[in-house]
């Protein structure tokens, strides 16, 4: 049987980046967009070129390989032509693959947020979708407010939909934008649309207002639509958006829709997803939720003592799918035996060779879960895990010692009656039996300890001269200021490397002193 | 028209205690039961008599005024007689109303799991709710694994159905244990065990391992069924069971259902959802997600400029149902997006009345824009952000006035050869002209200065005692250990109030102190 093929469109650039308190930087999108195209998304909308300055400098270079590129936008307002709307121009000027642009389909919103007539936005709709093939690019048209728009007057909501896809739009989106339909509602209206415009130019924007974004997103495919648009770990403004991450894996693990429909991403992705979702997390420097559906901590954790027994017996009748294919990992296992595989292929990947049976082995996995639970988090700093690792078995030199430090941070009033914050650090090290003590002065502690730390390790200066910290991340573990502290901080050098290393410790001084430390041990032990 | 009852059945105390980490207390479970009681609950499943000290002292006494208390347990085993079965005797001994029992309804668990035949695990079911009506209480069977069961035996997955209504009891609940079942199955199910017992004898359990615990649940309802099993805030063993806090407020406010069904639960019960919901987040020590359907933070939040000068001519077009109902309220965020109408109705919110025309308003926009460019989020800490503007009115006192102040954080080895990091804070105030001087130790830096800050206000020193930190959170805004840092706190008192603020410095201590500072002045200015 061949299958259907359905899209995934990514928001998470857009309309995720309405959640509230987030912001990203253009470094972040980039990232963010090279994710999302390696995980198979067929359209990654990157933001709303002439709104901002980092979405138009996003939109400076196209920032996909496979997936369609796409900036969102407004149609043509009343009044003027294309040529002459320069938010239009921008879009189509933007290097980007395709346009999705955001039109009323409720006409109250025309008349109230646009002030326009009717006519006057569908004309808008279609000059826009024209343009943009005119120029070469892929049409798409998001109907904002099209399920409310719907019920209000029914006519002219299907007026918009049938104007976009006439003018030549490859997709014409119904959104769901207040986020209060229901599930059997997005049924029934998907199928009237489908009476006029066939499914495989329909696509569903859902939000999680009654928390049914994915129920709603699922509705529609069964009703007939062909495009779902959602964003990573359901971010998104109020209740967030239809969550991905939970989509992927019900459309290519769930029968009834695995054999039906065919989606971009590979199941070689699919078992990335956890990964990915946890990362994004840190990314937005957000605790991960442990009962996220198939990625989450707990999500095939199980407690119930009544169970216990019997899911070793057969997992497979206590867990709606196997954890393995989204590369999440059943909880019940008392033995330590998924842990261990995890940690040999761990070693594998860092080129060190271990006898499945030697005892060491066993050591350094309670060594890594005692530290994890004490809040390192070594999926996100391979580095230290390796040196964890290469100390246990033997294989690294202590290449010098640490003495002490100290760090100052004040903060008073200048000779000119200007308040000032200064930061001073010392670092004491042994090398060679001499000892060596250097200090620095920054603006920030952290950045003060590590200009002292890098500033004279003698002989040894030169193998490290090229190392840059590339990016410092903090996390608060739990409430309080006394709360334990976790410091990621990513490094890199001449050559191109890149590594991740973690410190942990109820100071952040601390904690970013281990980090550091870390760094300048990696380099010197594998890139020196 | 007459509307059918819907009865809502909550498992917080029993299933929800299956949570990853949560442990409730005897108290703990005192308490919760009068909340759902009073929220209008029809029934409380508090725990299981019989299975530990917790629940055996949980049900020495009835906890309930108006819902019916249920205690769980397993149907008689095989082989024993009700009378001799010591598990079914504890549950009719205990303080309840109700039992609900747990039956296996696919035949792969009565074999692997409970080692009997089909027709002895039948007999239990019929002899453990005859024995329950003998004894005059309410009998009710959950089916675990009916769904999975159906579609590997239908016709046992209904024989156990079909037995527990006969033998008598008042609710049989469908149970989706693996939480893999899919609305459209749900539907397709429901309906057919409804062609055999009626559909106010069905209940429906369902779980969130495809995010769709409400979309199952209500399609449970749709199809007929007349019990939904929740629990508060959707906890839950894996990730987590159906929650009622989304559910309550889409039956009675979603007309699809408000027209047709009617629950226990009064529209001024309905109120006070957002409290009960954060409320027992506070409980579980566990910060309140933000983005929860209907009672999150911002569930009712709009950060899109386009959005938010419409928002305000008319809410109800932007919002699925009124905050004001469940107990929220709207949120227009004062971000980087915004405008002056955001910022007028912010300042409204906090009872601040300024004329549209004053000239100030112009000034602090611009200066409320500068900051944020700078790294201030003041969606997130609208303690600071009315700080900012009651200062820029000119209504905040100045309390007491920041000397200056220093921190050291040392690493270095004890008298014993241990390595130990310290922190030591002093700081120093002016206060009716009188300098105040105060030093603290801690193992963090933030924590050493946020005791010596708080630890001498002289004459102010009683209207602070109650202030606490509750969640502290840093955010590194670019990358390096040069970056500028967000430092957001949340502080509570005793009275109950909380509050959000922030600073940002290219110093992670300066950053922090500034919050600090705005905390206690915040405090002084609204709550003391």
């Amino acid at each position: 049987m061949t299958k259907d093929r359905l899209y995934l469109f990514d928001t998470t650039l857009r309309d995720g980046a309405q959640t509230n308190g987030l912001d990203f930087s253009v470094e972040d999108k980039i990232l963010i967009a090279g994710i999302l195209d390696d995980l198979g998304i067929d359209y990654v909308e990157g933001g709303y070129p002439g709104a901002n300055p980092t979405d138009d400098a996003f939109f400076k270079e196209k920032r996909t390989k496979k997936a369609t590129f796409t900036a969102f936008g407004m149609t043509k307002r009343a009044g003027r032509s294309v040529e002459n709307d320069p938010g239009v121009q921008a879009l189509i000027n933007a290097a980007s693959d395709a346009i999705c642009f955001v039109a009323k389909s409720w006409d109250y919103h025309v008349d109230v947020a646009l002030g326009c007539t009717n006519e006057e936005n569908l004309e808008g709709i279609a000059e826009s979708v024209k343009a943009t093939n005119a120029a070469g690019k892929v049409a798409m048209v998001d109907c904002e407010h099209f399920f409310d728009g719907y019920k209000a007057n029914r006519a002219y909501a299907l007026d918009c939909v049938k104007t976009a896809y006439e003018a030549g739009a490859r997709w014409v989106i119904l959104c769901d934008t207040n986020g209060g339909t229901l599930p059997h509602e997005i049924t029934q209206i998907v199928e009237d649309v489908l009476t006029l415009v066939p499914g495989t130019h329909i696509g569903i924007h859902a939000h999680n207002d009654t928390e049914q974004a994915v129920a709603n997103s699922l509705a529609a495919v069964r009703a007939g639509v062909r495009q779902i648009q959602g964003t990573l770990n359901g971010i998104g403004e109020r209740c967030g958006n239809a969550n991905l991450i939970t989509l992927i894996p019900t459309l290519k693990l769930k029968e009834e829709f695995a054999d039906q429909f065919e989606i971009g991403v590979p199941d070689e992705k699919l078992v990335e997803l956890t990964s990915i979702s946890r990362g994004f997390d840190e990314l937005l420097n957000k605790a991960p939720d442990r009962h996220s559906p198939y990625v989450g901590a707990s999500a095939f954790a199980t407690k119930a003592g009544i169970h216990a027994s019997a899911i070793l017996k057969d997992p497979q009748t206590y867990e709606h799918v196997d954890p393995a294919l989204v590369g999440n990992h059943r909880k019940v296992l008392v033995s330590n035996q998924a842990g261990m595989s995890n940690l040999i292929d761990e070693l594998k990947r860092m080129g060190i060779v271990v006898e499945k049976s030697d005892p060491r082995l066993v050591d350094l996995l309670s060594i890594v879960k005692e530290r994890e639970a004490h809040g390192y988090a070594y999926e996100g700093a391979s580095a230290s895990l390796e040196l964890l690792a290469r100390r246990h078995l033997g294989s690294v030199p202590e290449y010098f010692k640490i003495e002490s430090f100290r760090v100052m941070v004040e903060r008073r009033h200048n000779a000119n009656g200007d308040l000032v914050t200064l930061s001073e650090a010392v670092v004491k090290i042994w090398l060679d039996g001499e000892k060596l003590m250097s200090v620095a002065e920054a603006t920030g502690p952290v950045n003060a300890l590590d200009l002292a730390l890098r500033k004279d390790l003698g002989r040894l200066q030169g193998k490290i001269d090229d190392l840059e910290l590339v990016d410092y991340k903090v996390r608060i573990l739990n409430g309080g200021t006394d709360a334990i502290t976790r410091v990621l901080i990513e490094s890199r050098d001449g050559a191109g490397h890149r590594w991740f290393t973690v410190g942990v410790s109820e100071n952040i001084v601390d904690a970013s002193f281990q980090a550091l430390l870390d760094s300048i041990t990696f380099k010197l032990l594998k890139y020196s």
